[in-house]
C-alpha cells in the first residue's frame, strides 16, 4: 500500500493522494441503499488526463482495483468502494473545455456538473436536456457512466442520446478517443455508446463531446387529479396515442403526495388517488394543454387544473422533484427504477401497491409516466432487522415485477452493485456470457471497478 | 460445396438454396462503385429465425464465409459477395410483426422494406423517420446493418435512434436478444446500438424493435439560391445558430442542379452555383420560413421563394431526391459521403470543387447540409483506365479532406469494402485494435461477412 501511494504521488501534484481514512470514509459510497463498500486504499483527484492515465497505469502494474467517482449522487452502488481499491475521483476535472454554438457541441470534462452546463449552454440560447433528479450536483462523468435519465426523456431523450464521442482512459493507461464531433457518423463500431451506461467497467471517461439543441420554451404544466393509479395510467395512455409529444409527462400516486405536503407544505390535493403533471413546451402549448386536459377528464379525472403563468408551473415541477426527499422523511428508503412497456404501467403500479400491502410497508410511487418508468419507493424502519428484510424482499419483488410484465430492472440508474444478480434474469445466458466477455476484453486484469455490473 | 449446399437444403425450404450461377451473379453486388465482388457458393432465402440459425450453425461447423444482405441499395460493397461464400439473402423475412400505437413500437423481421414500415406506421398516425435515397427498396435490416440516414436526420436523427432491441443470430446459431421494448432502459453494455452500422460482421439482425414517433405535419419548402457554396454554408449556420431546426436543410451545387435538370427537366436555376432547401414541419413553419428567408438573404442569397403550397414542396423534394440518379447521366459515378462539423462545410465545399479541378473530372455535390453530411459525387468514363484512377484518386482525397477538417470518412452509409483502408486513419491504432479484437469475440472463425469494414 506504501508503494501504491508512493508511486501515484510520482504523477500527481500535492495533495491529490488521500489516504486520511476520515476523508476516504466520506467518499466510500454513493447514495444507494444496502450496498457494501470496502476500504479503500487511497483516494486521488486528478487534474488533467495525464495523470488519470498514471493512475490507470499504476493501477494495472501493481493490480490494484480502480473505482472511479462522479459526485456520488448514483443509486446503485456503482461508485462504493471495493476493499483497497484506489478511489478515482474525477470532480476536480470540471472544465467546460468548448462551448460551440454553431456546431451545437460542448466539449467538456468529467467533473463539470450537469447544472453548470445547463446554465452555460443557456446563455447561448442552447440546452443539454438530460435532467436527472440530482441535476444541481450530479457530474456530466457520473451521467454518462450510468446512462442518466430525468424527467426530460419523454421529448428530448437520455444522456446516451447526446453523446457524440468519449475520450477514455482504459486499463493500461492508454488513451482511447471514441465517436466524432460531427452531426452524423458511422465509421466502425459504436464504442461511444458502449461506454455509456458501462459504470466505469470498461474505462475511465476524461473527456466527452456533447450534442446540444435549441433552448426550448419555458413549459407549462396541468396538474390532473385521479380517483386511480390505472385511471392516470389511461390518459397516459390517450395522450401519447392521440400524438402529443409532451415536454414531461410525471405521474405521483397518493403516498408520495402526502409525502411532498409533509415536507413543503405544497397544498397538493391529499384525497387523490394520483397526480398527474403534463407539460408542453412549444408554441401552442395552451391549446395543447387544453386538449390533454380532455383526455384526462374522459379518462376519469376528478380535477383538471391547467396553470395559470410560468410560476403555477415552477411550482408544481418543484413539487415533483421534491419526490425523493420528501420520501426520506418517512423512514429509510430504497429507490427501484423499473420500466414497463407504456401499455403496462397500470398493472406495474396496481402491482407494486399489492406487494406493499403484502410486506407491511409503505411504497410510494412516481413515475416518468410518458416513459413508463417506475419509481416505487420503499420506505421502512433501518434500525429494525425483520423490516430491512421485508424491504428488500419487495424492491425484489418490484424487480421482478417488472420483468413480468415485458420490462427491464433499470430505466436510468444502472446496475451497480444493488441489481446485478438480476442483470442476468434480464439479460439471459447468451447475452450475460458476451457481455462479461466484453468486460475482460477492454479489463484482462479485473482491475475497473471490479464486482460492479457483473 | 456439394456437402455445404446439401446440409443448408436440409434445414431451409424447397428452393430456398440457389446455386444457378445465372441468378446468384445478380445478387453480388451492392451499388457501390470499385468494389470487388467474389462468386459465392450459393445463396439462401431463409424464411424463420430458425432457419437463419441453421445456415450460421452449418456456416460455422463448415468454416464457410456468410455474408447478409437486404435489398443491396448500399454504397460501399458491404453486402458483396467473397469468393465460396453463402450469400444469406434476408428479403423473405419481411413481416411487420406487431406496430402498436400505445407504446410507439414496431416489431419487424429485416427484410420488411423502409417504405413499407413507413406507410404501415402512416395509418396509425405514426412515422418511422429514417428515409435514405433508397426508401422505396432498402431494407430495415440493410439501414440497421449499415447504420443509414437520409434527409429527416437533422431533425429526427438517424437509424442508431430508433432501433430499441435486436434479435441477432450470431455466428455459431445461437440467438441473441439485445436491449429492450421500453421507452428507456440502461441494464448491461449497450449491445443494440454496437450492432447497428456493424456491417454483419458481428452477427445477423432477424428481428428489430423500433421506436416510432407521432407523424409530423407536412413539410413546406423554401429555395434560396446562392451565388457560392460558402455562402449557402453561411446562410446553414446563421439558421442554426439562431435556434432553428428545420426538418430538412438540403444543398445543392450548380453541377448537381443542371444533372437534375437535363433527367427531368426541374426548371431548376442553372445559373445559381447553390441552391439551398429549408423545410419546417411545425405549426409556425410559414413564420419560420419567412425568418429563415431574411437569413438567407443576409447571406447572400439572390432568390428566395417559399413553395406556395404542398405541390410545390413535393416537386423540390423529389428534385432532391433526383439527384443521384441524375449525376449518373453524365457518366460512372462513385459517391462520397463524408460529414464535416457544419461550421466546415464551406471549407469542404471549396476544397472538392478544387479536387475536381485538379483531377479534371466532375465533381457535383449534394449535402444534408443541417447535418455537414456531404456527398460528392464524381462522374467519370469506366472504359476510361486514366478516368478511373483520377476519378479513384480524388474520391480519396475527398476522404482526406474531410478527416482533416475534423470529419469522418462515412456520415451514412458505412465503411463496407469501398472505405476500409481508410477506416484505421479515422481510428487510429487504439480504437482500431479494440475494433478488431470485438470482431474476434463475436466471430471467433471470421465467418461473418469477412474483408468488410477491417
Amino acid at each position: 500500500m506504501e508503494e501504491l501511494t508512493r508511486r501515484l504521488a510520482a504523477g500527481l501534484p500535492a495533495g491529490a493522494v488521500v489516504v486520511d481514512p476520515d476523508v476516504t470514509a466520506a467518499y466510500r459510497h454513493d447514495m444507494a441503499g444496502f450496498c457494501a463498500a470496502g476500504d479503500p486504499a487511497c483516494l486521488v483527484f486528478p487534474q488533467t488526463v495525464e495523470q488519470v492515465q498514471h493512475v490507470l497505469r499504476t493501477a494495472s502494474e501493481l493490480r490494484v482495483p480502480v473505482v472511479p467517482q462522479g459526485a456520488r449522487t448514483g443509486l446503485s452502488g456503482g461508485a462504493n468502494a471495493v476493499a483497497g481499491c484506489v478511489l478515482l475521483s474525477l470532480v476536480k476535472m470540471d472544465r467546460i473545455l468548448e462551448l460551440d454554438p454553431v456546431n451545437r457541441i460542448a466539449v467538456v470534462e468529467p467533473g463539470v456538473v450537469n447544472a453548470v452546463l445547463s446554465r452555460a449552454a443557456a446563455e447561448h440560447g442552447l440546452a443539454y436536456p438530460p435532467d436527472p433528479s440530482s441535476w444541481e450536483s450530479c457530474t456530466i462523468g457520473g451521467n454518462i457512466g450510468t446512462g442518466a435519465g430525468g424527467l426530460c426523456c419523454v421529448k428530448y431523450g437520455v444522456t446516451a442520446e447526446y453523446v457524440l464521442g468519449l475520450d477514455v482512459v482504459l486499463a493500461d493507461g492508454r488513451l482511447l478517443r471514441t465517436g466524432r464531433r460531427t452531426a452524423k457518423g458511422v465509421a466502425g463500431y459504436d464504442l461511444t455508446r458502449l461506454f455509456v451506461g458501462s459504470e466505469g467497467t470498461l474505462g475511465v471517461v476524461v473527456g466527452a463531446v456533447l450534442a446540444l439543441r435549441p433552448a426550448p420554451a419555458p413549459q407549462l404544466v396541468l396538474a390532473a387529479e385521479f380517483p386511480s393509479t390505472a385511471a392516470a395510467c389511461a390518459a397516459v395512455n390517450a395522450v401519447t396515442t392521440a400524438g402529443f409529444t409532451p415536454s414531461l409527462m410525471e405521474l405521483m400516486d397518493s403516498v408520495m403526495i402526502r409525502a411532498v405536503n409533509q415536507l413543503a407544505r405544497m397544498g397538493l390535493p391529499e384525497a387523490t388517488k394520483a397526480l398527474l403533471l403534463v407539460a408542453f413546451d412549444g408554441p401552442e402549448q395552451r391549446a395543447e394543454l387544453a386538449r390533454v386536459g380532455e383526455l384526462c377528464r374522459a379518462a376519469g379525472a376528478t380535477e383538471v387544473v391547467p396553470a395559470e403563468d410560468q410560476a403555477e408551473s415552477d411550482l408544481l415541477l418543484q413539487a415533483r422533484r421534491l419526490a425523493l426527499t420528501a420520501m426520506d422523511t418517512l423512514g429509510t428508503t430504497m429507490v427501484d427504477d423499473v420500466a414497463v412497456p407504456r401499455s403496462r404501467m397500470a398493472e406495474m403500479l396496481d402491482g407494486v401497491a399489492a406487494i406493499g400491502e403484502r410486506c407491511g410497508l409503505t411504497v410510494g410511487v412516481c413515475c416518468h409516466a410518458g416513459d413508463g418508468n417506475t419509481h416505487p419507493i420503499v420506505a421502512f424502519d433501518a434500525a429494525d432487522p425483520e423490516q430491512v428484510v421485508r424491504a428488500r424482499e419487495s424492491f425484489e419483488a418490484i424487480m421482478a415485477l417488472g420483468l413480468e410484465l415485458g420490462g427491464t430492472i433499470t430505466g436510468e440508474h444502472g446496475v451497480g452493485l444493488l441489481k446485478r444478480e438480476w442483470l442476468a434474469r434480464e439479460l439471459g445466458e447468451t447475452q450475460l456470457e458476451l457481455q462479461k466477455q466484453m468486460k475482460g476484453l477492454f479489463d484482462p486484469l479485473g482491475i475497473l471497478n471490479p464486482g460492479k455490473l457483473f
